[in-house]
Order: C-alpha cells, then structure tokens, then sequence
C-alpha cells in the first residue's frame, strides 16, 4: 500500500482509504445491477441460490462494456461532489444501458420519473425485472433514459453531440464515453477535432473518456492494439492534454490502485479546463489550448466471469454481449453466472434490498445528478428565438422575372438580422460544411464571424474565436454538433449542398426515431427543429 | 546555394542541377496547361496579347489545388522513372482535374485514349479549348479520366480507395493525394488506420501525400492551423513515418530548396516502404511498420497571382477557385492573368507549342506512366472469380417449416469454399463492420482469418496478419476499400446490417453513378459487381 498512499497523498483532492472504500462499493453495486438486469427475472437479490427460473428468456444487452462505463459514472460523480459541478453526460456505448440505468438508479434519478424504482427492496427488484422485457426499459440508451440526449448504437456520434450540447452554455462539462468500437468510425475520428472550434469564454468544455477495452464485438479494436505511445501520440497531435489510465483489479485491494489512478486523471483534468477557461475569461487566451482528454484502459466485461467453457471471458471479446448465455439451460453456466454475482459481495452492498448510505453518498445529489441535469431537456430550457419580421425582407418583384436576385442572397440579410438580435441570448448558430460563402449567405458576416480557436492567418476573412457561424469540411461534424445544441434547447441551421446531404443520412434518420420516441415521453417537451437549408440542389452530383 | 547542394548531395539518389531545372520546367509546363485550361478558349499558347475574347464564357475547374498536385505529380513520377516503378494515382481534390489532365498530357497518356491530344500545337490547344465546355472535359475528375479510378468531390474516400487498390497487389505503391479539405472529414480521418491492416508480405503500399494548402472553400483548414509539431505527434500516432515538407517560392531559383526537399522526402519515404516490403517478404516483420506519409505544405494557388483587387490571393483561400475571375469583363483581371501566365515562360517550355523534350524527359515512360498503370483499368484485368455449385449447399427441406436453419449460415459455408477456391489468386475479400460473427458467417473462418497487422492478444479468435476478410468499426473504410479493390479489377463482399447501411448512402450514390459513366467510356470494362449482404432487416433501427 505504499505506494498507494503516496499516490493518494499526491493527489490535489486526497482520495481517503474510507472515500475508496465507498467508490469501490458503489461501483460493484452498480456492476451487480448492471449485469441482474441483463440476467434475472426474479430472485434479484439473489436471496435465494440461483435457479434456471430465475433468469430471463432473452438475455439482451451488453455486459462487456458496463464496468468500464460505472467505473467512468463513479469518478464523474465524484468530480461533481468535490466541486459542485454543473455536469452532463453522453454515452456512445448504447448498448451499456444497464450501466446508466444502474447508475441513474442509485444516484435517485430513475425515480424522479419513474416513481416505483425507489430505493426499496421493490425498487431494486422493480429495476432488475423490468429491464429488456415488453414494456420495460430497452437495451438500449434511449430518450425514455433519463439525462439521455444521444442513443449511441449507430456509433460514431456521441462525441460530435457532447460537444454541441456545451456551445455557449459556459458553466456546463459535458463528460463523453467514447467505447473503442465507435472510435474506428470517421465521424467519432474527427470529432475529436472539435476542440479546435471551442470558445473558452462563451462555451462549456467536453471531458472525453475513450473507454479502451480492447475489443469490438468480435475483435480486437484499432485502439486497444495501440500502443500507449501511439495513443500518447495520436491524441497530443489532436490538440489534446493525454492522461492515459490503467485500470484492473479483482478485489478492491487490487482496485485501489486504479481509483487513485482514476481520480487523479479526473482531477487533473478538470483542473486543467477550470484553468483555460479562467484564464481566457480573464483576457489571457491561450493559443493552443489543450483540453484534457482520458483514455481508459480496462478489461472488458471487468469483473465477469474468467472463463467460460475453458475459454478466456473477462479481457476477451467475449464478454461483449452476454457471458455464460446458456445459463437458463446449462447448470455449469448458471454456477458461472451466481460465483460471478455474489462475487460483488451483496451484503455489504444492500441491506434488505436497500442500497447502503456509504455508497449512495458517492452521488450527487438534486439537480446535480447527472440524470438531473437541465440540459439534457432542451425541451424545457428553450426560449423562443427572436425572429425578424420576414416581411421585411420582401423583394420587390410586381412584374414576374422583372429582378434577378439569388434567394439565398436574400435569406443572409435576413439570418444576419437573426444573428443580431439573438445574440446576447447565444441561443442560435449555423453549422455549415464551408459553404457560407458559395451559398451566398455572406451577409450573416456583416453580424458575426466563424468561430475558430486555433491559430489562423491574418489574411483570413470573418474568422475569430468567437462566433455563430461553425465551418468544418465535416457533415458528420455539422450534424452531431447540431444535434447536441438543439438537444440542449437551442436553435440552429445547416446549409448544406444537396448533393452532400446524405452523408449524414443515416443520422438524420437516427435523429428521427429519437425525436419520434421523446414524443411519447410526457417529461420529453419538443425542441427547436432541425433546420437543413439544402442549396445547389440535385442527387445526380453532376459537379459535385 | 550552399544549403542546397549539401541538401542535394546528401540525397540517396542525387538530384542534379540539371534534373532540377527540368522538373521545374515540368511543372511550370503543367502548371500553366493547368491554369490554361480554366481560362481558355483560343490564344491557348499566348501568342498574341490575352483579350477577352480569349477567355472562357464560364469559368470552372478549382486553380488553387492545381500547383500542389502538379508538385506531387512531378516528384512522383521521379520516383518512378529512377526506380523503374508500377504506381497509380489516386486524387482527392476531384475539382483539381485541370492539374491531373496537363500532366496526362505531358505523359503522353491522354492521346492513348483521346488522339487528338497529342504533343502538338494542335493538341496543346485541343486540351485547352476541351476543358469544361459542352462535350469536353469535365472541370471535375470522371472516368474519362484515364488512369482515374476515383473521382474526389464528394470529399474523404480518396485515402479508403488507395488502400483498396493495393490489397493484394504487392507491386503496387498506390500514390493518393489527400486535400486538407477532405482530410476533415469523418471518412478520411479513419483512412489513417488502414495501415494496421494492410500484409507487407501479399498487399502493396499506398504513399499518401497529405497536402496542406491551407484553405478549404472559404476558410483555414484544421490541418493548416495545426503547429509542425501538432501534424508530427497526430500521424506519428496514427502510426506513420513522418515527412514534412515546406514548399514555396516563386522563381525556379527561390523553388530549388522545395524540389530538394520533396525529392529527399519521397526518396526516403520509398526507401522505407521497400525496406519494411523486403523483411516481412524474408521473415522479419516489424512489429508495427511505421510506412511514411508525406506531408507536403505548400501555397495555395502557388505561383498564381499574388493579389487582386488589393487582396491577396496566393496563400490564401481567395484562390481557391478561380482568380481574377472577372477577366472576361475587367481589364486589370485580364492584366493580372496575361502577367501570371507569362511568368511561366512559356517559350522555355514549348517550341512552337511541342512540349520540350528536356521537360518531357522527366516522366515515365510506356505502362510505367501513372495514367496507364494497368490496374487502374480493373475491368480489363479482372479474372472470373471461381465460384463453387452453389447447389452443394442446398438444404434439404422437403415439407416446408420442416428443418430450421439460419440462412447466413449456410451462406457461410458457401463463402468458405469460394475463399478456398479462389485463395492461390488472390482475388476475393470480404469487408464487414465487425459483423461476420454475429451474421452467423463465421465458416469463413475455417478457410481464413481476419487480416491485421498490429499486435494482438493470444485470446483472439481468427486474426492474423494475412487473411481475406477484413473487418473494421467503419463502414465507410469498408466501402471505400471494397471499391478499390473492384475498381482494379478483384471482387468482394460487404455484409453490413441494414440499418447501418446508410451509413454509405452517399457512397453507394457516387460510386454508381462513376459505373454508370464508365458505361458509356469504351475503354472501360465493367468490373465486378459491389455485393452488400445486408442483414438484421429493418430500417427502423428498433434494436441498433
């Protein structure tokens, strides 16, 4: 334990072996319910030994990302107690909902909404069975999650969306799981760019964790076969401030080194954001700021099972989704599944079905709770935009083809206007794939600039780091960031030419069904609409 | 010039004064057939004073790109003439056409498919007058383009199509000139990675040139605000060996340093592929083979008017499309244009408007010129795939409902045989998002494994450095690669869940309509048909 100590005492915000004690508590409680929710139908204290009974009929959602996504909830609680944070989170991993549902569960939120999954005996047990069943919560993040503005799942965009949702909301951290898999697509391989648009003074800041566990759903990933210095790297030359954290532990002896390691990486990294931000609120801009970014190795499916059927589980791709499947059917499959469980020590953990204080007190509490966050229901946060009289903005045309005037020329005067008098609300921006200008939408920069952080050449038109126009030559990019502003109760634009829209297609479509789902959820009040401007207009591409 | 000629001697394969000032020439000669085409319709070898009546009614095609990939298609064909090279081209910068059409020109490619396009006073104008008018040539690279298997404009495949192109062909080194523009998109920000997949043993080599003008549309680009510094630690952890180069300067003089510094870089980036080539090709591969990228920094609109109208435009993104745009009606553009095109000094470069021989002495000769590399020309080198009697794998189901059975299952089994079959030619890859597992076509993997390069864990199932699937989180790699690997004339597979197949919506548009075009070219043969499997039906995405 020396060396544990002097970590510990290194720390800026000493982690105490008691504090350790309850983080580790609540992580295995949150682990317990994560995986009794995939598993179990009933029994869900396991008050009884485990019988085929007992579990579901169709195990669904993925274990193997579940530690890594607690471990990540545990610590961001933590930073919110220290400080007292205003905190968001976006989750790629969609199909770790039983993790965020473990995690709302606990820290209360669940039953802000859902008035039966209180922390009682039934609460717990109300939680564990109606998980993956008809009527109950899906496998899968979605708008009925509390605090949930993005469902993962069609992977790639949680980062783009974490970062839309801190855009002039100076006070909020927007922490983003990023898992391993949907680090290999291109939107999530360039969203890790968007420090580089961020305005320290009007904006919030995204505390990235890239979850490495090594796998996909059936192979190694990109980033788990890098090297730590490759990741060093890669992530310095996006601008980054790396802190790379190995954790792993089977008891919460061996744990104890990954939490301080943790807390440290957290701590260190808030304090690097508090320090941008202060220092360009106070007239001291940084050129290159760089923002803190974690990278999380652990094993997946930490804590599962070891083997299954002689084969490696735990640190294999083959905790991705559910181990020991056949537990309803093969009895050494379901000793597997109860050793694993009880290996979270329950009573300790519970008492009577009641989580224990200790660890609730990790939390945070009221609308501090992650799944609280007021942000996450844009809904209810949206204030009208101001809106010129279009009237104003007629052309003069008595006699059909009498004028020659380009329409998009017309709509930037008006979007100039919009600008103007929305600005002191900094509630409206345009996302746009550089085509401001070829749009002819010029005017809007009579009113503002493009919001650019990094370096540029004085040669440069209308950019400055502060701004509400957003150009990157990234669609993905555009859409995501869009996404994640309106989400959090703002308004917006995206120019885009014709031709290139069905790049984001597929978002869109995603978007769609996200939006379709919150209409059914009384607590979900209707956002701003997304608002496409589809210029240069023809799907046969014929110059582009 | 000190500098220089230590620079210059301390080159592997020295460049000469002598070969400086051709490759100059050649530039300068491509350079100004580039510009020329953008701008003329007669007067195309300024013989008399520029009038109005010379330029172009419309003027399309993107001058700022053009000097840049000139530059990279000079030293490239250096490269391969001094050692005696089968390369191909891949251009992300499709608006950049006018560049890649002089430079087919000088080559002699372009009158082995168009015959008038001779080293002639009358091809010269030919060339120029054909450029972006009714029937002529598009200002955009299309598959008329010889040599051009991608068509760039919808901006971010180029890098996924190159590593396509060399799988399995392993004297292949495909060039792939990356934009900073497209280099911020999602789908090239992954392409980085492809180097972790690619076999030095059976696969060739791509040498992207990343080349950083700048500017995009209207803006700085992120690659162009990033520090030296920043651009080392990115590619460095993406994997790569790293070479940047500045070039600028405005007479042949100021440019030598800039050929020297390209020519040392390409050199040593060539070396390098070889040598990581040469020890996997005898038993020694490198754990992780850092291949070379070339990043190349250069003005955008190198060489093109300094200013107009008292702005400037060399180095910025006022060149990107065309300068001095309003020639046709404003006699100081017109001016600006006569001066810029003179400062090539076009008599050093044509004698009565035929190429000089000393310039043309610097490209490759014969199937070695870029534009007639034989794979860019699948169509006509594509082998019949060896397909086995699909009715072996029939099920025997005579009362209907009466066996059940997954269909991709049988499928699988299928497809191993065709991997088996076709394994001594090396023809046939599967593509898949990390899916083949959970499509149930895991009987592939009794005749193969997934291709990886990069270290793996002992616990992992099927990878392996060589291997005909190759499986990745990024559906835009997998759809870039495939067409690569079609387009030089191989066949492949892409099985993808439906709901993400949208994914590539933009994609599958693009790569249709080039089909649909080199349909209608006589000298291409169609290629092998792009198949998706797609699986988990339903659009909706109710589970993913």
């Amino acid at each position: 334990m020396t060396t544990t100590t002097a970590l510990a005492e290194s720390l800026d915000t000493p982690l105490e072996l008691k504090e350790l004690h309850a983080l580790d508590a609540y992580w295995r409680a949150a682990n317990y319910l994560g995986a009794a929710q995939v598993y179990l139908r009933n029994n869900c204290l396991l008050e009884e030994p485990l019988r085929p009974e007992h579990i579901k009929n169709r195990l669904l959602g993925h274990w193997g990302t579940v530690p890594g996504i607690n471990f990540c909830y545990t610590h961001i609680n933590r930073l919110i107690r220290l400080h007292d944070l205003s905190m968001m989170l976006v989750t790629g991993p969609g199909h770790g909902a039983p993790a965020n549902l473990a995690n709302l569960f606990l820290e209360g939120t669940l039953s802000e909404f859902y008035p039966e999954l209180v922390h009682t005996k039934a609460g717990v047990t109300k939680l564990i069975e109606m998980f993956s069943v008809p009527g109950g919560n899906p496998s899968h993040l979605h708008p009925g999650t509390p605090g949930c503005i993005h469902e993962g799942g069609e992977l790639g965009y949680a980062l783009a969306t974490a970062f839309g949702s801190v855009f002039d909301n100076p006070d909020l951290i927007t922490a983003c799981i990023v898992g391993d898999g949907e680090a290999e697509t291109g939107p999530t391989a360039t969203a890790w760019h968007s420090t580089k648009f961020l305005n320290p003074v009007r904006d919030g800041a995204v505390l990235p964790i890239l979850h490495i566990n090594g796998y996909k759903i059936s192979s190694t990933t990109l980033f788990g076969a890098m090297s730590d210095r490759e990741l060093l790297d890669l992530f310095t030359g996006y601008g980054y401030a790396v802190h790379i954290v190995s954790a792993e532990g089977e008891t919460p002896q061996e744990r104890a080194e990954s939490h301080f390691r943790m807390a440290s990486a957290m701590e260190t990294a808030y304090q690097s954001i508090r320090r941008i931000q202060h220092e360009a609120r106070h007239g001291q801009r940084e050129e290159r700021p760089k923002w803190p970014v974690v990278l999380l190795r652990s094993p997946k499916g930490w804590t599962g099972p070891q083997t299954v059927d002689g084969k490696q589980m735990e640190g294999s791709f083959r905790s991705h989704q559910v181990p020991a499947i056949d537990c309803k059917s093969n009895p050494a499959h379901l000793e597997i599944v109860e050793k694993w469980f009880r290996s979270y020590d329950l009573p300790a953990l519970f008492t009577d079905g009641v989580p224990n204080s200790e660890l609730l007190a990790t939390c945070p509490i009221g609308d501090k709770r992650m799944g609280m966050s007021s942000h996450a229901y844009g809904g209810a946060v949206r204030k009208d935009l101001a809106l010129p009289d279009f009237r104003q903005f007629a052309v003069a045309a008595t006699t059909p083809g009498s004028v020659s005037l380009g329409d998009t020329g017309e709509l930037g005067k008006y979007l100039r206007e919009v600008i103007l008098e929305n600005e002191a609300s900094g509630n409206f921006r345009i996302f746009c794939p550089d085509e401001m200008t070829s749009n002819r939408l010029g005017a809007v920069f009579q009113a503002t600039h493009r919001q650019f952080a990094w370096p540029t050449n004085t040669q440069d038109d209308f950019m400055s780091p502060e701004g509400r126009v957003i150009e990157v030559l990234s669609e993905h990019n555009c859409q995501g960031w869009l996404q994640g502003y309106l989400l959090t109760g703002r308004h917006g634009l995206f120019p885009c030419y014709e031709a290139f829209a069905p790049i984001v297609d597929s978002m869109m479509n995603q978007f769609g069904k996200f939006l379709k789902v919150s209409d059914e959820i009384p607590w979900r009040k209707p956002v701003s609409s997304l608002n496409y401007l589809l210029t240069s207009e023809g799907w046969r591409q014929d110059h582009n």
